[in-house]
């Protein structure tokens, strides 16, 4: 058994037989020329429309989230545009078809990113897009997933959208990356999922002709075995104490809520029951468009969201872009170390009309939709920026207002913060990238960006104590609320509402039911003295034993 | 009067005529061609050469750094390399000279970059050099500061180096710059002049027809006037209570040293009465060479550096490079935000031996010199990475070990890292940089990066506490050491040592030495109550009066 270590990123216990997601396709070669260009240029829309045709098949099966997955990137394959570009190279150059939809593609993608747009994703979409239609016409096997026969742990560089849209969970025993980190997709969807998943696990893919796996999602520990081991699935996490209404079994109120993104993402909400919406990020209203949508459309497209939660609570966020999210019209000029930049609410102290256009949107969205809209801005590092904000938001007419907690020093003065407005809440995705200084898309300091390390902890309980002295309430949305045993111990720090992916609402609102206050406390205090990450989950484990 | 506003980032008040420091040169056309190749290349060399004269002729003129830089700056005007280039360019494709200059100098700075090297310098040297090759090819005044007929406040864009290596201080009565933060080299200097500056100030350089300003370095606050104003010149820091012991009035003992980062800086620690060494930083050693520098190399390196302080206490850095201070040797790949990046001992993670091979260096060094050598880890974020460092350190024989904290989470959990090591020293610089996501490099962004920012100081005092607790010395070795009144501050919060620019060495240990701790800790209890920076810096002062 070779024994491999990584970040566990989703608990639980799991082993069985591993299948490999196919690594990425060589690059195909441009040359030799082809002979009859005509003919080779001919091949390339039908290959796109047989990819098209297998992803909408693939998305008849499924619902959901998984359903929209598949049939926007079924739709980018059948793009004119790019078939178009395609065999317009494959005339003037004479380059075999897989390589010119190689470049037309890659041009695609290219013209994305500079335009703006949330690039991460939507490049990622094209690429796979453009892989698929590849192997097609190269004949082999897509990359990505293999269709699953029987349980299995699936073992991946990294984990696309695309590749897990459609996978069917109760026959994945666990994943394990490569590379990613806590707040990659495959985390993000272990979690949601309730599998155990480590990442940032080096050495997983290289010359290894293992074919089974047991995985420890607590420790981070992988052991590969060439022959074959019991099969054994973990526990899914009990959801069995979720009523709809969160709160500690001894009546401590906990709002459980969803954090939400486009109107497609409200039915999961709604179906897990979550309590309201903690984090309605806005950014989909300005992708849409090239310019500044105007008050109408945001108005429009902000009430579509919150229609479904008439009479609950929903956070909105304002719009969180800068040169690491890029927007045609807000331009932000090239930065060395674009998370330290000019982002979220930075961008509004120059261009503080672009803000004000949205919180008036937002404010007719809530009198149209009868949710209980309040407002919070990204990106908060003094009370002077959060006075600042509120008496914009409150002059627009949103009554309760709300500073998110990213950068290090709102924390450090959170009490002070807590007097310009009314709330905060934590993304505690970002600011553990700043409490460490450690980027979240590299798989190398994905330890660092671990949620249980007890310096981030530590900070939490300052906002915490900060929302005790000042009677407001604290929040968390970022990833880190969507693990029970976390969502628990942040309780225990002071935090009165967990915002998460829909799908780990109920296991969430489930976990935290079925503790009492003072146990929640006892078991941050345990986590707070450990010295490392490690220790901290045990010992907020072990406080439940 | 037009009042503007910026940071102010070293201390007082002066007022007098302005002194714009001359912008850059427009880009030089490349057409039209030039009729004769030939003579046209031939302009190139001698205009060079007049140059490097000029600049030797000032170098003449001064003593230490400044003779250094300058003298530095004429060899590079000199190098054949760039003049044999740009003749090359002119002949091949005819056109005119100081394009060619360009160019070549262009294509120099790329491969610097490209080799490696701490480039930032060293790419501005090299565009400083072309600049003046181009102004004299064309006969103008060559970008830079004017030579001063009268006492000036000086008004420019930012200042490099060579800018500033031969001002008269005398001369210069304030220092206002439209960019640059408070690590800038403007800021630098202004504080080891002792004369007001202020920078970030927005619309500075923007159609003034001023020939006045006031400044107030305390404030940040900049009047520009069109008419004459009454000449003041700020009052010199006090450096009269500097015996070359530092301490406080009433006895308690806090070292007093210099940051240096190669042998050419220290003869300005010496004059200064410099107890010692607090950064003494590695990097020059490795820029000298393409490969890593072999342990002999480094030994003498070394060797060279400590010698002046046999007897006396040195903390030596261990290397800091990584993305976004690239060494060749070292290939860290393209990041996307390289301050957050794998850089400093995160190098060390997965090329320990090229960290040994340095401990052995500068234990042998220590040997071979007499000093009393310390050596530090740069980016430690956890108590395990701190104790993985200590014990490699004591494995090569360095008794006394430490850790830079300047990632908040190593602030957040000092407790517990000062227990695997035997001090840490506070890089403010990049702590302030992680405690508010806010890039040091960014204009816009200095003045979340004011070292006054309650958030800042109250994280110093969570480490200063952990000293007090653990008995562990607790130092100081960003800029926010070389500032009388913040020096004060800090040793109120439990720093026991401060280092910094030599030239800030006898104002600062001055400074110390006039207030008794019991003030100090007064005036330190005040900043942290405040909830702005300025608000800090005015509570600060109030409670010395």
């Amino acid at each position: 058994m070779l024994r491999l270590s990584g970040v566990g990123v989703s608990n639980g216990q799991a082993a069985g037989p591993v299948v490999r997601v196919a690594e990425p396709l060589p690059e195909p070669p441009a040359s030799p020329a082809v002979t009859d260009p005509g003919a080779e240029a001919a091949r390339i829309s039908p290959a796109a429309q047989a990819v098209a045709d297998g992803l909408f098949a693939r998305a008849a099966g499924v619902e959901g989230d998984a359903k929209a997955v598949l049939e926007t990137t079924a739709a980018m394959a059948m793009d004119p545009s790019l078939s178009s570009r395609a065999e317009q190279l494959v005339s003037q150059r004479a380059v075999p078809a897989p390589r010119a939809v190689l470049e037309a593609a890659d041009e695609f993608a290219e013209s994305l990113r500079a335009t703006g747009g949330y690039l991460a994703e939507r490049v990622r979409d094209v690429h796979d897009v453009r892989d698929r239609i590849i192997a097609e016409l190269l004949g082999v096997r897509p990359p990505g997933v293999p269709t699953l026969l029987e349980p299995s742990v699936l073992l991946a560089r990294d984990l696309a959208p695309a590749d897990t849209a459609d996978l069917d969970p109760d026959l994945v025993l666990a994943l394990v990356t490569e590379e990613g980190g806590p707040t990659s997709h495959t985390a993000i969807l272990a979690r949601s999922l309730g599998i155990p998943a480590v990442v940032a696990v080096r050495g997983l893919l290289a010359g290894t002709s293992a074919i089974a796996a047991e995985v420890d999602g607590d420790s981070g520990a992988v052991g590969l075995s060439e022959e074959r081991v019991e099969v054994r699935a973990a526990e899914r996490a009990d959801t069995a104490n979720w009523t709809g209404s969160g709160g500690t079994s001894d009546g401590s109120r906990v709002k459980i809520l969803a954090n939400v993104g486009a109107a497609a993402d409200t039915a999961a909400a709604v179906s897990a029951r979550a309590e309201g919406v903690g984090l309605f990020r806005t950014e989909f209203c300005y992708l849409a468009a090239e310019d500044e949508p105007d008050v109408a459309t945001q108005r429009a497209a902000y009430a579509e969201v919150l229609e479904p939660f008439a009479g609950k609570p929903v956070v909105v966020r304002t719009l969180d872009a800068g040169a690491d999210k890029p927007l045609g019209f807000l331009e932000t000029g090239a930065e060395p170390n674009p998370a330290l930049g000019v982002r979220g609410l930075r961008v509004a102290f120059d261009r503080p009309e672009v803000l004000d256009r949205q919180l008036a949107a937002i404010a007719a969205a809530a009198g149209d939709s009868g949710a209980d809209v309040s407002v919070m801005a990204p990106m908060v590092a003094t009370p002077e920026e959060a006075a600042w904000f509120a008496e914009r938001a409150r002059t627009a007419g949103i009554a309760r207002v709300g500073a998110m907690v990213e950068v290090p020093a709102a924390a450090l003065i959170a009490g002070e913060l807590l007097e310009a407005v009314d709330f905060v809440s934590i993304g505690t995705n970002d600011l553990a990238q700043y409490v460490f200084a450690a980027d979240r898309q590299l798989g190398a300091l994905a330890g660092l960006n671990d949620p249980w390390q007890p310096a981030l902890l530590r900070l939490i309980a300052m906002i915490g104590r900060a929302g005790g002295e000042t009677g407001k309430s604290v929040g968390v949305c970022g990833e880190a609320a969507a693990d029970p045993l976390l969502g628990r111990v942040l309780v225990g720090l002071g935090v009165s509402s967990l915002s998460m992916v829909a799908t780990a609402v109920p296991a969430v609102g489930s976990a935290v039911a079925g503790a009492s206050l003072r146990a929640c406390e006892r078991a941050a205090e345990a986590a707070l003295a450990a010295s490392d990450a490690a220790g901290a989950k045990a010992a907020a484990r072990a406080a439940f034993e």
